[in-house]
């Protein structure tokens, strides 16, 4: 099915129309809600597209698996760990995490954070 | 290969560094460019990112193909027909496009009107 989900302008956390936001509850994540935009609900087949926001101080886990991440910033400023590298990043900014490559995305601002990541479909993190 | 493309701010058309742009010759396409974010070059093994952009009165092709898109707009207001409908979608509007429908993107405002389009890997359109 296809179908558009209208961004809704918020002062706080951004959100889309018929999309749930979910805060993360997971031991080395902190600080962070995911809006799946376009996955299982949409029938999409291939890739799901979320948006992933991190408040001020939050951060994604530390983490290391084979699917590889396709990222562009919609908000904010953040920090993007690739390995060993950590990559400044901020709106508009496109990154490629490659499958099996150590990576964590971080908040160390008073703004939030939030940016699309796409993986592919069939993996769940 | 992990990498970042940093965004450039331009007062016209939007730019990523070490990212061509590439305006769309084609028959059927109009005032259309197209900058392949994460792709062949980064080693992209399963979907593709690109962002266009359309000047005001460009417009992509209107067409049908198996393969679906993912969309995100970033910058402007224009119109998306799927089917038979036509959908106004401004920045950060999440858009699934099935595989097999009919669809176009058009730009009826002066202002330039730009999102990012996912599609998968091993299909150039």
């Amino acid at each position: 099915m296809s179908v558009v989900h209208h961004f809704i302008k918020k002062t706080n956390a951004y959100t889309w129309e018929n999309v749930d936001s979910t805060p993360l509850v997971v031991e080395g994540i902190k600080g962070a809600v995911k809006n799946i935009l376009i996955g299982d609900n949409e029938g999409a087949p291939h890739f799901i597209m979320r948006y992933f926001e991190l408040e001020s101080g939050g951060h994604s886990l530390l983490e290391r698996h084979p699917h590889e991440h396709e990222v562009i910033v919609l908000r904010g400023e953040g920090i993007v760990q690739i390995g060993q590298e950590k990559y400044t990043v901020t709106s508009y900014d496109a990154v490629f995490v490659e499958g099996d490559e150590l990576h964590q995305f971080s908040n160390p601002h008073d703004e939030p954070f939030g940016f699309i990541c796409i993986i592919p479909r069939l993996d769940p993190n």
